[in-house]
């Protein structure tokens, strides 16, 4: 356990308490005929999942044998549920209000398929009272607040449940179905560098660099010089540290800036990579043109790109309760959304891949961590703070499993650019993995 | 040379007879002065290519030593080259009216990016009034006769130009830069089999199936049966003689009928794969919505799709001469209008490739070995038609050694399909070619 852990978590703990409505709601009394009518209703509109629920009497509504049992713990739950059922099962289920049986994951994972079921055929004045709200895209203040709101909850609290190789908060590539979660964060380094064709030498800029992992590895294991951009000052800061542990502080540079920034110094100059994985989340498509004139201003006209991001099948909003709880202004793209601001930016898109299962997989592996600590965490922060997480992972790795989220690697160039790969072979020419190994030796 | 291609030839030749103007310009007096002016403008509004103007007087106008001379023998061709230059040049070109010196191709392949920094100082009304149209999407019976117009144009013509291996029509992929046309064409068809992950057993629907070489190539190398669509008469039969012919005609059933059709018969059933290869460019984006809810109707909910097609980096139509001379209602899409039809059709996009200078290496063999054939082609058809295909097969390579014209292969599946590839490292075990021949012998 590294020595600033204890402080760091305390000093966190007020400022990212949940908010969340007063713990106890009103009335436990004997459940009324129309308030089981309620709830019956509520459960065809949610599509009718494999559940059913367990009132404060200990009444059942829905079947009495059902693959989960939705616990409500008194009368206010259930109108929270009906005025706003997705945030109010997210503060629910935090608050200890809402209890699940079995694994939340499974659970979620056939929950998300009939809500989508059920949307369909809710009525519009229902679909348009509980829709979820796409935010408006940050400002470089506000995107600093959200930033702050989430990457700055300790990096210790980050240290206990990420992969220690890397320390990636971003999806993994398991090459292999039983790769640890730190071989496949490497080996997603691995594929992302050989993605952008790196050669020794090269500059390469990187927008939203996290604990600044990957522009170690590019510096490490490739001879290249890294400019990495980030809002984040806790994470600016672990990792200036650790490339100066590592002796790569001459070759990688952290800079606590935006990206909108990039590329207007007046001393900038031009890169041969551009590199991205899992910023664009937080940019929102109002912002995508400024992001394609950041990358046009700064790579070379015969460089190349990468951006890894989340991303979805149809155009929505990301779930409100995460959006409102935990990511404050996220957004994830549709491909057509995401294709825009490559057309708009004026490139060429080369290559995309989608690595939607790898995240569930990824998840699976922060979630088990996130739970073999779980009573530090609660002693650290607060039970409100590890219930909410725990629904927050467990509900992303339901959501890549259910195919309601797509994560998306996509390689370009400037549209005129003809120094482009002719083929893919050269990504697949031995293990991922082994290829980072064999560089460390 | 095949018994049939006197007469086919002979046959297709008054149906397919360019339409263009009359021979013979008005008027080869003395340039005046104005009309040096006026040249001079267009050049700049080309975005001053590196060539120069020879007239019909012999006088030049641009700069004494140029790249390229191009030659305009006679006032009239001046005055069509200001009304609308692209259809012009094309026909003009095509007449003779209008000459270049060098290699076309090349000077095609200068003079596309000039046009389109030309495009960006242009005064709107000038844009606008040379600016291509993009035709409306095509009915079943446009679609007829627009896919009559080319692909009916006799069997024997396309036999004399394309690969011998398996007649493909569409970019072929040089997984080694020294491939023969007849390699490349051949590995493509393994890299749609192996992106498609076929398997023995698999039932596969093909739209738009060209001469029917990769519905043979599945079924012979990976034991599926195939049910492939195309409106072309010529190509149908061209098919089902070759099937019969190699003993395939169990296994591969070829059906005169447009797409839209696919899946509505009373004993259609779900397919494993749905393929397409270089027919989307004939769709039109009016339709793609009629060709998604055709692959919803016909793929299984664990089946995997591929689309081939061209495509650009931004939305525009395709160039005015070809879609009016060469390919009637075609269009070719961008990222965003591509993935439109992915997004509206409840699919997941998987896998997108985009090869685009494998197109330009591809045309330069085609165009090469039509040059071999110029004189017969000429015999059979006429001067005209022999310089509107140099100009076609020149221009096209020109546009995607350019990069004003992509190449894309997307792979995709239900949304709510969890039987996906995991990576696409299997693409490239062994080389596609070898595989393939491994399997044939």
């Amino acid at each position: 356990m590294p020595r600033d852990t204890a402080s760091s978590l305390n000093t966190r703990r007020r400022r990212n308490a949940l908010a969340l409505p007063a713990r106890a709601g009103g009335g436990t009394g004997a459940v009324l005929a129309l308030e089981r009518r309620l709830l019956a209703w509520l459960l065809r509109m949610a599509g009718t999942p494999p559940m059913n629920l367990c009132l404060w009497d200990g009444s059942l509504v829905g079947p009495a044998q059902a693959e989960h049992t939705v616990t409500l713990r008194d009368r206010a739950a259930l109108y929270a549920l009906l005025r706003n059922p997705n945030m109010a099962f997210g503060d629910l289920y935090a608050s200890g209000r809402l209890r699940v049986s079995g694994r939340l994951d499974d659970f979620l994972t056939r929950l998300y398929p009939c809500l989508e079921r059920g949307r369909q055929s809710q009525p519009a004045w229902l679909a348009a009272l509980w829709r979820d709200r796409a935010p408006k895209g940050a400002s470089e203040q506000d995107a600093r607040l959200n930033i702050h709101h989430h990457y700055d909850l300790g990096n210790a609290f980050y240290r206990l449940w990420l992969d220690t190789a890397a320390m990636q908060y971003t999806c993994a590539y398991f090459e292999q179905p039983d790769f640890t979660l730190e071989q496949a964060q490497l080996a997603k380094l691995e594929h992302v560098c050989r993605k952008l064709r790196l050669r020794p030498g090269q500059t390469v800029v990187e927008a939203g660099c996290g604990w600044g992992g990957l522009a170690r590895y590019m510096a490490r294991y490739y001879g290249v010089r890294v400019q990495a951009f980030n809002i984040s000052g806790e994470q600016i800061t672990w990792a200036r540290e650790q490339a100066r542990r590592e002796g790569l502080d001459d070759r990688v540079t952290y800079i606590e800036d935006d990206y909108r920034n990039i590329g207007t110094g007046a001393a900038s100059q031009r890169c041969d990579a551009f590199v991205s994985v899992g910023m664009l989340e937080h940019v929102g498509p109002e912002n995508y043109q400024a992001l394609s004139a950041a990358i046009r201003r700064v790579l070379a006209p015969t460089g190349i790109g990468l951006i890894h991001t989340i991303g979805r099948n149809r155009p929505a909003p990301i779930n409100g309760w995460i959006e409102r709880r935990i990511f404050p202004g996220s957004y994830v793209p549709s491909p057509v959304e995401l294709m825009r601001l490559f057309e708009d930016g004026g490139f060429s898109v080369l290559d995309v891949e989608n690595l939607r299962l790898h995240y569930a997989d990824t998840l699976r592996h922060w979630h088990d961590r996130f739970q073999a600590h779980r009573e530090q965490i609660r002693a650290d922060y607060d039970d409100t703070f590890v219930r909410a997480w725990e629904l927050y992972l467990a509900g992303s790795t339901a959501a890549f499993q259910a195919g309601t989220l797509q994560l998306f690697q996509v390689v370009f160039a400037p549209a005129d650019s003809n120094v482009v790969p002719r083929h893919r072979r050269d990504l697949y020419v031995g293990s991922a993995l082994e290829a980072g190994g064999a560089r460390h030796e």
